[in-house]
C-alpha cells in the first residue's frame, strides 16, 4: 500500500514503526476485595521500588544533561516520601481503592495544596508530583512506557501529531523518519526535523490505523510517500534511495566550510536557527557567523514548568560564551498561536493566529516576561547577545518593550548584578503593519530580522498549517518580495542591519533573489546551511539584483518559480 | 446593578428583557400506557390544527414577502400530508411512541430519504420537513415560541450571542435594543444594530444569567453599561436619554437630503451597504449615490437552503431596477470566518478567518458560485450592476474568478438568456497582499472597494472578534493609511475607480481623512449616512489632503486619533 502526505524534510528511510500516542493512561475508580489487601500493598511496594530504579537509570543517562538529572534525582525523593506513601496504603487498607486509585487520591491531594503555595517555586513543584504519579500508575496498570524519551532502537515515529512537547524528549539520533497524520511545511515538527536532518512526511490521514507497531515500512520524503508491505525489490529500492540521500548530504558537506561571499566578492553572512544550547544544535557552530535566532520558546517547552532565571541565564551564556564576538539573536518567548505550554492554562481562541501570541502574551504575563530579559541581559555580559521581539505590528509594541528592557536594566543596576550594558534590541518583521512602518522602526531600534512564515501567513491572510488553504501560502508571491524591499531600503537608509529568519533564509534561490534585494544576512536550521553557502557561493551579485527587479514586476507566484527555475537551470 | 459591556451601537432604551435561547427542543424516547393510545393520538390531531392555524396567520402577515408566505404555504401542505400523518398514529398505536417520538421518527425517516435524492430541488425540501417537524414537536410538548420572529410587543432582547441567521427573521422594529454577552465593534451583530439604529451593548459576560424574561431594564449604549433594578430616578433618566438621542437622530436627518459636495466643490459619492432588497433596507435610497456593498450572504443565511438562481435574481433585479443608472455594487458569497450556513457543512478550521472562506470557498463549490453569477449577470440587464468578488489575494485569484465569469455569459449566451454585457467586475481589497499588488490588480479589473475591517485584521494580525486582542485592531493606524494610499494611487493611474466600503467608510473622522488620500466614494449602512454627509459638506478638500499627509508621518494609533480630535475639535 502506498500513503501519500507532504514532504517536509527531504530523505528516504526503511524500518520498523514506532507508534507514539501520547495521554491515555485512564484510572478508573476501582474497588478491591477485603481478602485481597495485602496482595494489593504488596504490588504498590514492588512497583515503587521499579520506579526508583527507572529514575535511577534516568539520573546515570548520559544523553541528559545535568540539569535533567536532577530533576530524576528530586523524582526518587518523592518516590521514596514516607507521608504519602502511608497515605497511600491507608487509602487501599481502610478505602478498598485500588493501588493506582489510590496514587491517584492522595497525589492529587498533595498537588491541590502545593498549587495554591504562595511560594512560586513549590507551587512548581506540582508537576513533579504529577510527573511520578504517572511514572507509578503506569507501572500499577502494566502500561508501556510510550514516550519519545525512550524508542527501541532506530525507528520510524509516527503519530496524529507531534507537538513540540513531545519531541523536546525525544532521542533525534534513534529517529529514521517522522510521519504524522497532520501538519504541512511550515508546522514547527516540519521546522524541526529539517533542522535534524530527519526525512518526514505529514499530513498522511489515517496512517496511525493503517500500520502496526514494529511493522517495517519505507519512507519517500522526497515524493512525500509511505509504503507498507513492502516486496523485496521495493526494501532494496528504499535502501538504495537512503544511501543516495545520505551521501548527498555528505557531498553538500564540503560546502560547509566555505566562506559565504560571491563570486564578486559580497560577504554574506550564514546564522544558525537553535532551540537549545545543546551540543547537537551547536555542530555547526564554526561554519556560522552567528546564532540569527535562538527559539527560546523550546526552554519553556520541553519542562513541566517554567525555566527559572537561573535555568535560562546559563543557556543564554554558554551560546554566548561559544560564539564569542559573534552575534546571537534571541528571540523572546514566542508562544500562543499553534505553540502552547502544558503547565500555562492560555485563554481558548477562535484565530489563535490572530489573538494573544508571543510578546502580547509577554505583556500580559510580565514576571514571566522580565524574568526572561534578566537572563538574557545577565548573559549579554559574556557575550554579543542581541534581543529580539516577535510579533511586533506597531511602534507602540517597540516602545512599550523597550520600556520594559529599561525596568529590568535599572533593577540589575540597583543590584550591581553584571549584564550587558551593549545588547542590541531589535524585532521580528511578521505582521504586515510594522513592516509599511519600517521607516520609522528603524529608528527605534538596532536591527530587524524578517520571519517569512508568519508574515506570508499574514500578508496572504492563509493559516500556514490549514492543509485546505495550502495553495494560498505562496511565500514566493511578489507581494512578499515587495514588502520586504520596502523594509531592506527603510532599516539601509538609518544603517540598521536587516536579515532574514523564516523558512525561506534556508532556501537557496529565494536567498539569491533577497541578496538581490540588499539582504546581507540569513538564519536557517543546521540542515540547510551547506546548501545555502554553496549559492552563496555561486552567486553573482549583479544577477541577483537583476532578477529581484524582474521579480517584482512578475504578477503571481507560479511565474516567479517558474522564472526561478529557469534562472538557475544547471 | 450596573453590568458593562461594549457599545457598538449608540443609543439608549429602557424597557422588558426579552431572553433569546435559541434550540433546545429536546426530544426524550418516552414510551405511553396502551390504555391512552387514543387520547395521544387526539392530542397529537390536536396540535395539527393548531399548527396549521399558526401558518396561515403567517401566509396573511404584512411584514412578509410572497417568497416567504409561499414557503409557509408549502409548510401547510406538508401539516396536512396524510401518508405521513397515518405513519405518525401508526407509531403511536402500534409502537406506543409518544406523540413527539412519533413525529420525530416519521419526519427523521423522510428527511434521510429526501435527502439522498437526486433532483437538488426535491433534496432541498428536507429542511422545510424539519421545519414543520420542529413546530409540531414544540406545540406537542407545550413550549413557548422562543424565536425573533415573534416578539411580544417592543423588547430589549438580551442573548449569549446572535448569529445572523438569528436575526434574519428578526421584527426589527419591535427591537428597543439588544445586549449579547459575546461580540464587539466589528461583529455582524454591531453592523447589523448600526445598520437599524438599534442600541446595542455587547460583551456582557453572564447577562442572560442576571437578567429574567419580562424584567425591566435600561440599556445605556453610549457608555457601554446595562443596569437593572432601576430606581425611579434611573428609569426617568433613561427614558430622557432615550428621547435626547431619538431627537439628536432626527436633526442629523436634515442632512440625509443634503448633496455631498465639500465646501471647495468636490463630489464625493455615498452610497448604501445593504443585506437584503427589504423596503427598510432601502429608505434611504432617494439620498444615496448607489449600492457601495450588497452583502449576498444575508440572502444565504436568512433560509434554511441554498437560494435559487430565481430567488437571486429576483432580488438583484428589484435593486438594480429602484437604483436605475446608480452602480448596484453586488458582492458573491461571503461565508466562513465568523459566518456560517446551516446546511452547509464547512471544515472546522484552527484559524478560519485565515482559511477556506469567500471567494476560496466559492472556488471549491463552483455550482453555487456559478448559480449566483448566472443571477447576478441576468439582473445585470435591468440597471447598473457591478460584481465584486471578497478575499481576493493575489492575481492569479483575480484571473481563476475572471475565467468562471467568462464560462457563465457564454453559457448564458448560449441559452440566449439576456444578461448585462457590461456588467463590471471588480475586487474588494481587504488581503494586504492583494494591495500590494494594486499596480497589477488595477489592470485586470474595473474597479475596486477596500474593506476596512478584514484588511485591519490582516495587517495587524489581529482577530477583530476577539476581546482579548481587541486593543491591537488599531483601524486608525498610519500603517492603514500609508497602504489605502498606495492602493488609490496605482488604481488613479489607470483611472479605475476605488471606494471604501467597511467599517471607517462611515465613519465622518476617517471618511474626510481618505477623501484626502483621494477616495471619492464612501459606502456605509444607513445609520451613517446623515453623519457622513454631514462630515462631507462642511470639508475643504485641500484640508483634508493637508491632514492625510501628517497623519502618514504619524507614529501610532492614538497620536493620529489625538490629531484628528484637535483638528475637528468644534
Amino acid at each position: 500500500m502506498i500513503y501519500e502526505g507532504t514532504a517536509v524534510s527531504e530523505g528516504a528511510a526503511i524500518g520498523s514503526v514506532f507508534q507514539y500516542r501520547p495521554g491515555g493512561l485512564k484510572v478508573e475508580e476501582t474497588f478491591i476485595n477485603k481478602e485481597k489487601i495485602e496482595e494489593n500493598i504488596r504490588a504498590y511496594q514492588d512497583v515503587l521500588k521499579k520506579a526508583e530504579e527507572e529514575l535511577q537509570a534516568l539520573t546515570q543517562d548520559t544523553d541528559l544533561d545535568e540539569e535533567q538529572k536532577k530533576i530524576f534525582q528530586a523524582h526518587i525523593d518523592i518516590v521514596r516520601d514516607e507521608e504519602m506513601g502511608q497515605e497511600i496504603e491507608d487509602e487501599i487498607r481502610e478505602n478498598l481503592l485500588a493501588p493506582e486509585c489510590a496514587v491517584k487520591t492522595v497525589y492529587e491531594r498533595y498537588i491541590e495544596i502545593i498549587s495554591k503555595a504562595k511560594d512560586a517555586l513549590i507551587r512548581e513543584r506540582a508537576a513533579d508530583l504529577k510527573d511520578v504519579s504517572l511514572r507509578i500508575i503506569r507501572l500499577l496498570l502494566g502500561v508501556e512506557d510510550n514516550s519519545l524519551a525512550s524508542l527501541p532502537g532506530d525507528v520510524i515515529v509516527v503519530a496524529h501529531d507531534l507537538l513540540p512537547s513531545d519531541t523536546a524528549a525525544m532521542k533525534k539520533e534513534h529517529v529514521l523518519a517522522i510521519v504524522t497524520e497532520i501538519g504541512g511545511y511550515t508546522s514547527h515538527m516540519a521546522i524541526l526535523a529539517r533542522n535534524y536532518g530527519i526525512p518526514a512526511v505529514l499530513g498522511v490521514p489515517d496512517i496511525l490505523a493503517n500500520t502496526e507497531n514494529g511493522q517495517k515500512i519505507a519512507v519517500d520524503a522526497h515524493a512525500g510517500k509511505v509504503l507498507t508491505n513492502l516486496t523485496q525489490d521495493q526494501e532494496k529500492q528504499y535502501q538504495v534511495m537512503r544511501d543516495v540521500h545520505l551521501r548527498k548530504m555528505s557531498d553538500m558537506k564540503q560546502y560547509l566550510a566555505v566562506n559565504p561571499v560571491t563570486v564578486d566578492g559580497t560577504k554574506i553572512d550564514v546564522c544558525l536557527n537553535i532551540g537549545s544550547a545543546d551540543k547537537s544544535e551547536l555542530e555547526l557552530e564554526q561554519y556560522t557567523d552567528g546564532v540569527g535566532l535562538f527559539r527560546t520558546e523550546f526552554l519553556y517547552m520541553s519542562k513541566q514548568k517554567l525555566p527559572t532565571e537561573e535555568e535560562q541565564f546559563q543557556v543564554y551564556k554558554k551560546i554566548a560564551e561559544v560564539y564569542k564576538e559573534r552575534p546571537v539573536v534571541i528571540r523572546t518567548l514566542d508562544i500562543g498561536g499553534d505553540k502552547k505550554l502544558d503547565y500555562l492554562e492560555l485563554p481558548q481562541e477562535d484565530n489563535p493566529f490572530l489573538g494573544l501570541r508571543a510578546l502580547r502574551l509577554c505583556f500580559e504575563m510580565k514576571p514571566i516576561f522580565k524574568t526572561q530579559l534578566r537572563a538574557i541581559l545577565r548573559a549579554g555580559y559574556y557575550g554579543n547577545i542581541w534581543i529580539m521581539f516577535p510579533m511586533v505590528g506597531s511602534i507602540g509594541d517597540i516602545r512599550f518593550a523597550k520600556e520594559i528592557i529599561r525596568e529590568v536594566r535599572s533593577e540589575l543596576e540597583e543590584e550591581k548584578v553584571p549584564y550587558g550594558r551593549d545588547v542590541k534590541v531589535g524585532i521580528m518583521v511578521e505582521i504586515p503593519s510594522i513592516a509599511l512602518m519600517a521607516d520609522i522602526a528603524a529608528s527605534e531600534v538596532d536591527f530587524a530580522s524578517i520571519g517569512t512564515n508568519d508574515l506570508c501567513q499574514y500578508l496572504m491572510a492563509v493559516d500556514r498549517l490549514n492543509p485546505s488553504v495550502a495553495k494560498y501560502y505562496q511565500s514566493f508571491h511578489p507581494a512578499m518580495f515587495r514588502l520586504i524591499k520596502q523594509i531592506v531600503e527603510e532599516f539601509k537608509k538609518q544603517g540598521k542591519p536587516v536579515s532574514v529568519c523564516g523558512e525561506m533564509g534556508g532556501n537557496p534561490q529565494a536567498v539569491a533573489l533577497l541578496a538581490g534585494l540588499g539582504i546581507r544576512k540569513f538564519s536557517m536550521n543546521a540542515s540547510s546551511v551547506a546548501s545555502v553557502k554553496k549559492m552563496i557561493s555561486q552567486l553573482n551579485i549583479c544577477k541577483a539584483q537583476r532578477m529581484s527587479r524582474t521579480v517584482l514586476e512578475l504578477s503571481t507566484a507560479v511565474q516567479v518559480e517558474n522564472y526561478l527555475n529557469s534562472e538557475f537551470l544547471e
